[in-house]
């Protein structure tokens, strides 16, 4: 179901339901994915892994494996030239990648359990694992520091002895806490004094991985020229060229990285971990390395979310109006500093208007993995939090839950939690849909069968979308097709997506544009896919290129038709005269006319946004039916209500809507990281991680709102990552509404319920 | 040796010799070429191949070959849509690609020897070989027409019904002349009546193949979409497209054929002969097929050059001018119409300022394969003709050979053979630093060891340079390093010579500037490699857009300095403000500024040139030692001096210049297709096919002479047709210089030398 503010029937492409251009290649299993590069003398790479989740390498001897036959290369962190220089600084924007070239091959000290430590290739792989073995590592074992508590006793081991952590613009020695800082704006303390009530709730988030079906994997070739090529499952190709080069210290320029398709990466597959490895062991070896991870690979050692602790304290006067809110946030980093706590921050009260705020956010190293971001990073967590205490606070207050969330909904004009100005945005439409929709109507029978209880939550969330730089390069073909060159890695259909705006502004049918995602060698720098930029900023430079075509075909209908190019005009895919009616020519036919006019015709476009325009607002509604016998709970109906700015595909669209909510349901329910006291995960796999399946869920019901971005064209707003925003939320709020019980702690599993339930029983 | 009218010193990487960007990835072999790829589920075709050199065929039946366990696919000409209709006209230009289906399958009549029947694919290369043996065709063999004089005789055999000749321009029927054509310039006739002396001259120049290494491979996969990738080895991926697109029936934009390397073209893989059949195998077997002919498929049933018989008329005035000259130039087009008899034309005296001339040119279609383009196609037979002729005139006269052709050379405003006047132009360049050569200079010993007979022989060609499409796009990385998208199939080292061209206009280094060679589906239009068109053309359309980057980057250096974009200045790789001298920034420290200025900066040009320019002209110098009791001739001495215009990477001058120059020399002494009364090749392989090693040649010396080509920034020429233009001249004259006897039938093997040797005995 869509709502559209601005009716899309003026769109002759945009709003339609193409089949992506990739599709058949996907389904037919044609399409090639990381895994299934070969080439001639290519050997396998493998990695030995630290056992411990904090321990000092006092010695690494690489030289029984090297001797072993069939090894070909061994390679230890001491090989990566950036260990233990200064290291580069490329984080910010999107482009959030793990700028930490110890944590590709750690150095002197393992920083969690499956920390890479060395590298093999040899000629199979089962020689590469054999040879892992006889790499002999000393590790000096140090006590484990698994929890943001335990990370900021005032006993704490140090984690990183170079770590100097910046407490609200000090320089800190000594310290687990790479970052503390705070927003505040009006006064949040006096203003707290002068609530009628005030609400405090603290959440604990477990860690939780985005869970992509297809594992890391990374092939390199070092050519006899010194020039690298790269094949990695990626969400940027980039990202990866960039790092691999910092991290190798070789100019940007000497690697290449080469497209293939990928399989799942929610923002974890923005982070680097093979590449650089893949690199050196080629080097060494003088043949294309492969490596591939297993998925307890993936699991251990590459980067789920950090776990988070948010605590927020809200205030509301008689009439109904939030007058304070403060928030403290913090979110492990995992072994290096870099969460995206500011990314939490800027979300955590963003949905409602409030005067006087005051966030606290600190970015947290423990002994885990280094976190990376998952969907919208950081945000589920502070929403958890301000939803619950909104829900409290409707609940204490005998408020309905939307005219509340109504009443104090961030406009046009509002000040968004982390500072600026909101423009034109959708929260307000977003909820009178929901108010609207069949579900929200739809009144909820409080007991299923076999007594089993029920209730309802709603939450919202508001998800920032990231800009950065894309780059665009159309080729008008003489059949009237169009090529489409573009950076973006297809996570979810954006061939399709930028191809259909390409349409739009040429008139074109969508299957006459024609997308290719070539090699980092052969198109403009364009930032990773994540922070739902992909629509928007690769939209636009499309948009921009489409607008340049246009421009340049004028000038070749002039010359056709002895007349100056200012005198053409361009509607509707037709070039025509604006003085001479009898002067026209569709943008087909001028295509296959273009001889004699100067040669083909192309034309780039690229851009570099600040940001994605004002961001985007979902709110969820959950039914759970609860056994009070066992505490399992399902969700028996779920709907997403969303603003899409324009829902340039709304399958893709809706996709993303119920992707991100599955996902966020599979975190708030079941999924969790089971540390043992080591550090060492006890469910490794992807039978023990529970996310939940086709069978564990109901359809997830959609309703797309359209408030277009008035910054793009065509109102593009990014819609991917925002939907796995209200789940715990409104899941918790779910729980709250079925037993009286408001959980604070994901996953909300069994165990916990019951417990909660005897807790209360005991009360 | 470079002698340069115009001191390239001016430039700072143009004249320099920089290693290939893909030379070390073909000296380790890295470099992927056609047979390289492979796919998942890929299976094998194979062609069936007619036995008779003129057959009706009276049915094919692919029944018992289709049953056959492990064969997927089996088709016929049948197959092919385009069969029995209105065949399709892209012909012209340089795209002078085969435009007749019937070439690629036979249907109701098989027209040469191997002339493709049937074709299957099967699990393997044994399966598809056993499965053409139980396709059965009914033939009706018909008398078979192998040569020029049986093709043109009253009584011949018609071999295609429905070619309808163009004979003056009147339409005839029932003719194997596809074309006669005249030109016709003064009054030749009346010119020739007050020559002092007129020499008659007719030479009969035998097929000769390009002998490429790499034989002609084809992969295709027919998508589930109806989208058709293909992988071939090509001169112009363009070309494979449009003219599989054409004689599959479906649109050009369903194909997509994807870059590989090419192990020699030499003009015929400009012609299309597999693509179409696999992927018509593969749409029916629904897998990806590969096609790969052996040595004996590519000599029988690819396009060498065709046979040709030429006889001039030259008349020269006691002044020592050329006062009328008349040429007939019959070729051999083979089995469908279309030789190159217009570039015969074109260059046949265009060496020379005549002003009363007649041209006859003739296309005659025989049971032989289809004729492709052969370096300067149908060039060094006209040549042979033209300079044996001058020859015999000097030496009858007396006078002095390179004076002789100084006298009468083309210059600025001579018209050419067909007519256009020349613009600036190189041929008194090339004859004095003929004159002047250290080979000229050095008087020759007329007897060698063991009384082998020495003799000198001199000749000039010219040849046109082709212009049509090219289309390139840059891309300006961060790090200053550009990517250099072009369209052209690097035959020669061409993305040197445009990465060059880029580095200049730039201010680069030549290995800061990166070729990629995408695939159809990501650049322009870009028209086959050949015609010596891409250093020029693709050298243009790199020019351009590299004066559009420089012209974006000024605007954003303006929008940094705040000042405005036309106050922006650039030179020599750096960009300054006109006004104020400390605003100044080279084009990498810009290149790293870029960030808040707009995006990534990307520029696109393109060109569709009517020509190359005014073409060029190569005089060669061969000394030759001739063993009078075998016959057997051996070249001592070589010299190749050319005019290039500009030669951007003069090694790379230098090896089309030897190249072009073996090639010749092995037309010329050697290389013959011996075939038997019904059209089979007794010699099809490359043991028996013989073309001259690095043990049969002195290494041939090259002077470079640069006379700039008014119509390029730069002055480039195409170079690499011309040098196979003189040699069957320069060595027949040398011949005769030796012996005194003229030979005038290649090749000019020790048979007829003996023969020849015995027939002045007898007179």
């Amino acid at each position: 179901m869509t709502i559209a503010q601005d009716p899309t029937s003026r769109y002759a492409v945009i709003g339609t339901r193409p089949i992506r251009h990739d599709g058949y290649d996907k389904v037919t299993g044609r399409a090639e994915y990381g895994a299934d590069v070969s080439m001639p003398g290519m050997v396998w790479g493998d990695i030995l892994r630290s056992p411990h989740a904090h321990a000092r390498i006092l010695k690494v001897d690489l030289s029984k494996a090297a001797a072993m036959p069939g090894v070909l290369a061994v390679v230890s962190g001491l090989d990566l030239p950036r260990n233990g220089r200064r290291e580069i600084d490329v984080r910010g924007g999107v482009t959030h990648l793990p700028d930490v070239s110890a944590n590709i091959l750690a150095t002197h000290k393992a920083m969690y359990r499956g920390h890479a430590v060395a590298a093999v290739a040899a000629v199979d792989r089962e020689t590469a694992r054999v040879a892992l073995a006889l790499i002999e590592v000393e590790y000096e074992p140090l006590p484990a520091v698994l929890s943001i508590d335990d990370a900021i006793a005032a006993d704490a081991p140090i984690l990183l002895d170079d770590l100097i952590g910046d407490h609200l613009g000090e320089d800190v020695w000594g310290t687990n806490i790479a970052r503390h800082f705070r927003l505040e704006f009006g006064d949040p303390d006096a203003a707290f004094a002068t609530s009628s009530l005030v609400v405090e709730r603290e959440v604990e988030v477990g860690m939780a991985h985005q869970g992509y079906i297809e594992p890391h994997v990374a092939t390199a070739l070092w050519g006899e020229d010194g020039r690298i090529t790269i094949w990695s499952s990626t969400q940027g190709m980039f990202g990866v060229r960039d790092h691999t080069a910092a991290f190798l210290g070789i100019d940007e320029s000497r690697v290449r990285v080469m497209p293939v398709e990928i399989g799942g990466g929610f923002g974890g597959k923005g982070a680097v971990y093979l590449p650089p490895i893949a690199a050196l062991l080629s080097r060494d070896a003088g043949r294309p390395v492969r490596i591939v991870m297993d998925m307890r690979n993936v699991l251990e050692a590459t980067g789920p979310t950090g776990a988070a602790k948010v605590r927020v304290k809200v205030g509301v006067t008689d009439d109904g109006l939030i007058n304070a809110a403060q928030a403290d946030l913090k979110y492990e980093a995992g072994a290096y500093p870099g969460s995206w706590v500011g990314v939490g921050a800027r979300s955590v009260f963003s949905c409602y208007n409030v005067a006087n705020t005051r966030i606290d956010g600190y970015d947290i190293v423990v002994n885990k993995p280094r976190a990376a971001a998952y969907r919208a990073p950081c945000v589920p967590q502070a929403v958890f939090a301000t939803e619950s205490a909104v829900d409290e606070i409707c609940e204490a207050k005998g408020w309905d839950k939307i005219e509340f969330r109504l009443a104090n909904a961030s406009r046009e004009g509002t000040r968004r939690s982390d500072g600026p100005r909101f423009p034109r945005i959708g929260h307000e439409e977003v909820l009178r849909a929901t108010r609207d929709s069949d579900h929200w109507r739809t009144p909820l029978e409080r007991i299923g069968p076999d007594g089993r209880l029920r209730g309802r939550g709603i939450a919202s969330a508001y998800c920032g979308n990231a800009g950065g730089k894309s780059s665009v390069v159309l080729s008008l073909n003489t059949d009237g097709t169009v090529a489409l060159l573009e950076g973006s890695a297809d996570l979810s259909g954006s061939r399709a997506i930028v191809a259909m705006q390409v349409a739009e502004a040429l008139g074109l049918g969508v299957e006459d544009v024609r997308p290719v995602i070539p090699d980092t060698g052969s198109i403009g720098y364009t930032a990773t896919t994540g922070g739902s930029r992909v629509a928007n900023a690769t939209g636009l430079a499309a948009y921009q290129a489409a607008e340049s075509l246009i421009a340049k075909l004028k000038e070749r209908a002039a010359i056709g038709w002895g007349i100056a190019p200012e005198e053409v005009a361009f509607k509707g895919g037709q070039f025509s005269s604006r003085t001479d009616p009898e002067l026209s020519v569709g943008l087909k036919g001028l295509a296959a006319r273009l001889d004699g006019t100067g040669g083909p015709v192309m034309a780039s476009g690229s851009v570099d946004l600040p940001d994605g325009g004002g961001g985007v607002f979902g709110t969820h509604i959950a039914d759970v039916e609860i056994d009070p016998e066992t505490g399992k709970t399902d969700v028996v109906r779920y709907t997403v209500i969303q603003d899409a700015g324009t829902a340039i595909q709304p399958q893709a669209v809706e996709g993303q809507m119920q992707g991100g909510a599955a996902q966020g349901i599979g975190w708030a329910l079941n999924e969790e990281y089971v540390l043992n006291e080591d550090g060492a995960m006890a469910n490794a796999s992807f039978l023990d991680y529970r996310m939940p399946t086709a069978t564990d869920l109901p359809f997830i019901e959609t309703v797309i709102v359209e408030v277009p971005n008035p910054a793009h064209p065509f109102g593009v707003r990014g819609v991917g990552e925002i939907p796995i925003g209200p789940p715990l939320a409104a899941i918790g709020n779910a729980i709250h509404d079925a037993l009286g019980i408001r959980l604070t702690t994901t996953p909300m599993k069994p165990g916990r319920i019951l417990e909660a339930l005897a807790q209360r029983t005991v009360e």
